[in-house]
């Protein structure tokens, strides 16, 4: 095994290139997936515990069928008239807000938020965007940009246009309502007002996903959202990775949040993993953007990508995966706190719905990252057949992230096993 | 029927929003398609003479399965290993010239271009680009830019850093050798080193299809692409419509051409319309590109989309579709010199292998372009069942780009309707 991984790396390196990281100091060599398990090819089963893009559980047999039903009967671009397109956006635009009607459909949650800046900069006349700097929105030149963790050497000066506030951090930094993320936000807003760019959009995760999902009361981000609508800016909410219920409590991470975004962006997970992504928007935003340019994509909301991503909305109401999370969520959230108390180095526990994670930290009092100790810890899981991942600023909060249906008797596991590498690793704290 | 239409109509610009152009003055309404065939609503067929996406034929088979095999048993992205897209990208890069040996996923030709331009970025330090005025290169903030004939009104400033020169026209202004090419680019790239950008690279399609194809001799980029060399910019060639056995000839349109690209784009065809990009280059140039950016792609290189393209290779091979696509291709110049001799609006007939094409002017020694007239050919062939299209500067060059089993019979049907329908429209001339 170790001779086939080594010879994959080295394609890898010959194939793709330098620096194209590989998860875990073993990496996995995966040949096969199934709900929520997945398979090596050594024939190992693992409890996925990371990913969300299969939403509704890998290879969801109604999924795949859609695929295979639409890409056997019919696969076009919307230069032809065709319901699937019109279909989807209908369902989709239904769970929101009154004021989002309208969606381009793209392949990918780059492509989506692409299109959401040039919105901004559309409906607004102005270019300075506002974001967190822990985020993640993309990876295309202008989106990359978003970005301060992973910033590209070479961007075309994009970077100009760009703002970042401090992301908020429920465990080390009280802002118990939102006022002081507003303040910051303003500020940012003023600067740019000042500058020739003028203040276009603040876009963030409304789960503050990226950021390593802090604790909010519902309503947290209204003051910033004040703020931002007050000097005229656009509110970008980007549900790439909190939408489609995943937090459980609400469809869509902006209604805990108690705002009405002007554009919602979404990806990863909409079609469990077919490339589909779409940017949602009140029909007086699409038109600014329409009319100053007659976007076109060539694969967005052809027949088979629509098919998809309908059976994921099928699905998820079909077993009420919503209601499932919140309760599996619940249940994931007690076992953390149980750990909290049993493990000093447990810092911070937090999460809603199915994703939630734990703050490794050196002790509770002085809350010093332990980022070498949550590495240790997310291999460990993996050597003894968890996957799951780190995420935030300092590089110490477990992501926990798991396909929809993952039930409580998963939850099970997963905890169990966590207290056994807490356990084995307790020197590392 | 008029009614459903109008009924769908309405519907898209309500979910779509305005300025989203569907073709023909009727619409079509497609529910099925299979090989060359689509069907419409009322089960009425047509010969697509139009669509390079299904390039081995709609619905084909063995990318259905390939697709609906690699669905049911594992999807998930590049951090974890995996065969699909190392063995495709090795396949891939075995058709190409030597240098080219890594490449770079994406679920577009768009995203592919965007990264693209970024990598010449970062192997020149320099940022201009040039590109044809009559050109279409996709549809990120970037990318967008290369376009002069769709210019996003809102664009993050980015106008700044491209060029233009004027598109080839084997027509109307002579050209043999491409010399007048090279020194209109070498001018741009003059201009450039004079301003704050520098030159970063020339990106072109090979074929120069959105252009309007021109006929040209083997080798004729060569000129243009020296200028470039010692300039030390990079040479992109896009071979998103042009590539994968299209022109008959050759399988990259860059090798008729006889020039080396330091970088080659891909899309729409590569995986028969399963959203599949690709970027290919040198090891230094990928190097370069990713030393500066942990570019991920969530989507890019997943074990369906890798599965697909790997099917229309094999597709290719099988069927030798690129001699086919040379055998059909000449008919075609045959059958449109026949027209050319019999109208004396067909003003000029070019092609090679499965893309092809007529100008129509108001008559052959003026060579006024007939837009109106081509816009109502276009129109008619889709009354008589045939889908086809119009493009090029003055919109005037009949665009025909079939699927790749397109057979000889079919090639008939389409120029006896073409015969046909030029005979009826002939006043218009």
């Amino acid at each position: 095994m170790a001779n086939r991984i080594k010879y994959l790396q080295e394609r890898r390196t010959r194939l793709l290139g330098p620096n194209v990281p590989v998860f875990y100091k073993e990496p996995v060599h995966l040949v096969k997936g199934e709900g929520v398990w997945l398979w090596d090819a050594d024939g190992r089963r693992y409890l996925d515990c990371y990913n969300n893009v299969p939403h509704v559980g890998h290879c969801n047999p109604r999924v795949v069928e859609a695929i295979t039903r639409q890409a056997s009967t019919l696969n076009t671009h919307t230069r032809y008239l065709h319901e699937g397109v019109l279909d989807y956006i209908e369902r989709l635009t239904s769970t929101m807000h009154s004021g989002l009607t309208t969606a381009i459909m793209t392949c990918t949650g780059s492509e989506a938020n692409d299109i959401a800046l040039r919105m901004a900069e559309a409906v607004t006349g102005k270019r300075g965007i506002i974001a967190t700097d822990a985020t993640y929105h993309g990876n295309t030149a202008l989106v990359s940009q978003l970005s301060r963790s992973n910033v590209p050497a070479s961007g075309f000066g994009l970077e100009d246009y760009f703002q970042h506030v401090v992301a908020p951090d429920s465990y080390r930094a009280i802002d118990a309502d939102g006022t002081l993320f507003a303040s910051a936000v303003s500020e940012k807003i003023a600067e740019l007002e000042k500058s020739p760019h003028g203040f276009a959009a603040l876009i963030v995760c409304p789960f503050f996903l990226n950021e390593g999902f802090p604790m909010q009361t519902p309503g947290w981000l209204k003051p910033a959202a004040e703020v931002v609508r007050k000097a005229g800016g656009l509110l970008i909410c980007d549900e790439v990775q909190s939408g489609f219920g995943r937090i459980g409590s609400h469809f869509w991470a902006y209604e805990k949040q108690q705002v009405s975004p002007d554009i919602v962006v979404l990806g990863k997970p909409m079609a469990n993993g077919h490339p589909v992504g779409a940017v949602v928007s009140s029909i007086e935003a699409m038109t600014a953007f329409r009319n100053g340019f007659r976007y076109f994509n060539t694969f967005g909301g052809n027949p088979v990508s629509c098919a998809a991503a309908m059976a994921v909305l099928d699905e998820l109401d079909e077993h009420n995966l919503m209601a499932h999370a919140q309760t599996v969520g619940q249940y994931a959230l007690e076992r953390l706190k149980e750990l909290q108390q049993k493990y000093e180095c447990v810092g911070d526990v937090r999460g809603s719905g199915l994703v939630f994670g734990a703050e490794l930290v050196s002790d509770q009092t002085t809350k010093r990252p332990a980022s070498e100790h949550t590495d240790t810890v997310v291999n460990s899981m993996r050597d003894k057949g968890i996957l799951l991942s780190k995420l935030g600023r300092h590089k110490n909060t477990l992501k926990i992230r798991p396909p929809m249906p993952f039930s409580l008797e998963n939850a099970k596991l997963l905890f169990d096993t966590l207290d056994e590498v807490l356990a084995e690793t307790i020197g590392i704290c």
